[in-house]
């Protein structure tokens, strides 16, 4: 049984998405000319500050696209669906928002991303563009916690893209822009469960199979295996469990702060997902801590996936002043 | 087969809800003691301001929730889903938010609900309290267009209940808030399409059978029959087949301005809307018609039905000012 999507060619989904987004959003955004792939905040690049560029696969909308503007990324690299982008686009990003004090590349940690990134970013050596790079590693199921590096960046993104976004807004040498964006990827964890795949445009079919009662804890957000398969269980039970692994790896103090991100994978409803936020506020009043600011719905999706993810920052003075710094991309405001 | 939700027991999942969104936005919103289905702005109601109360049934969040803030709704009512709420939430609601010059009561088109409501006003009376009431009607596929009255109204409440609640948050008089809530509908249309159906928590069973090639067109938000039922064809033919209607109906001129909503019923992903968005800017520009914002995303949702309608607001000076005016709401900010 194929997906039905309303889509014209697949091979066309993302150029056409992309025609889209700029037909939607002319006053946030455009594309580097001869170059539809590079999307440039209209707002926000400039001299002197160290310019952002994140990117990766689509698929993720409103990851990353959505968080190209003043006081986030300057600009983002699109890949085909769930697939890197090449070298180019990410040049031509860093091109069109270096302010001639560094740029900084900031990006989830996959195999595909980290190769072509890198590749671009020894390219703009020779146009004498310094590049540096932070990748995000906020799945805390993708790997164990003595290995952070080779976690994944998944719906954490949002707060780590905001944090440095922030700091480069607020006009943080290329230093010190690094070790904040360092710093907030450190701080957060997040934790999903799926409990359907999607499908991608060209082959119309489900990415992996699950049965019809079953969940996957920890699955990625291109269906990367997750870290146990069971019947699905209620929307307390699970909660609990991805909290108490975030809670586990955050060993906060009682009284510290959080920013709390409750997403959705793509098609679970905000019933669903303000039902875990309830959860997870109760969890949180439990261990003492508070909530600073909570964002909850589709932020870092996988097409139509059925699921969920939770993030937790734990936050600092400076983490806390970096995320409730403004900032205006055409898909979140603050 | 049970579609698989992340919920508690159904019945407890609206309230479970609210619970969580309170907890998520307490700077935002908050409920009327011992009546946890009435939700008010923090900020928003005062004294000489009309007072805006909207409504319907849960399942298509963020309507009605998140557009109660400073700027847009005061208070918002809450039915079960797909059910109007009854009397006493919508009581609660507008005694909350009385400024003393009037209460506006605006929500779609729906017999539960024009009942229920119109009981609360009745009651209201007795109390000295004013009520006028704005019914919403933008889904053309609902009704001919000789029968405006009986159309349904969708996600053009989006665009109407921010024209409506900018005049009330810039004091206009009740005769004159009445009046651009009224101008609002008239001038705002929309039609969708439905690949899916969804499950209401209760029974987790599909609201309606389509088949696995089929797209309905005109369908409406808890799984009202639509015009036409059929194979499903790309994007472009099914933007244009949704645009050629709301063209004929909008009745517009060349030059004329339009806010533009493409919007999700719950699991079509962005990608899916911006490729559909691409195609409503081209139909557009061949119209000659000016797009003066545009919001792609879920903004009406059918908990997690697969489809998309198109919203257009005709506008003109006045509701470009309304529509442009700030707001500040948990879940959509201008």
């Amino acid at each position: 049984m194929k997906t039905k999507k309303l889509i014209n060619a697949g091979a066309d989904a993302v150029d056409e998405m992309l025609q889209g987004v700029l037909a939607a959003h002319p006053e946030h955004l455009y594309a580097v000319d001869s170059m539809p792939r590079a999307i440039i905040a209209r707002n926000g690049p400039r001299k002197g500050k160290v310019g952002l560029v994140i990117g990766g696969g689509s698929g993720h909308e409103p990851t990353f696209l959505g968080y190209v503007g003043k006081g986030l990324a300057d600009a983002a690299a699109i890949g085909n669906v769930f697939a890197s982008p090449p070298p180019d686009p990410i040049m031509a990003c860093a091109m069109a928002v270096d302010g001639g004090v560094g740029v900084l590349f900031m990006y989830g940690n996959y195999a595909g991303d980290v190769m072509n990134f890198d590749m671009a970013a020894e390219m703009l050596a020779l146009d004498d563009i310094a590049v540096r790079t932070v990748l995000t590693t906020d799945d805390v199921a993708s790997a164990p916690a003595d290995q952070q590096d080779r976690r994944r960046g998944v719906a954490g993104n949002v707060f780590i893209f905001k944090a440095a976004g922030a700091a480069c807004d607020l006009l943080y040498s290329f230093d010190e822009a690094e070790r904040a964006a360092r710093h907030a990827n450190a701080r957060t964890y997040t934790m999903g469960v799926a409990l359907s795949p999607c499908s991608l445009p060209q082959t119309l079919k489900p990415n992996f199979q699950i049965g019809e009662e079953e969940m996957e804890i920890g699955m990625g957000i291109h269906g990367e295996p997750g870290v146990a398969r069971g019947p699905l269980k209620t929307a307390d039970v699970v909660t609990d469990e991805l909290m108490d692994n975030l809670l586990r790896e955050m060993k906060a103090e009682r009284g510290d702060r959080v920013a709390v991100l409750v997403n959705s994978l793509g098609s679970t409803p905000m019933m669903e997902l303000y039902i875990m936020m309830r959860r997870v506020k109760a969890r949180l009043d439990g261990a003492g801590l508070v909530i600073h600011t909570s964002l909850v719905g589709n932020y870092c999706t996988s097409l139509e996936m059925a699921g969920a993810s939770i993030t937790l920052m734990h936050l600092d003075d400076e983490l806390q002043r970096l995320i409730d710094h403004p900032c205006d991309c055409a898909m979140f405001r603050r």
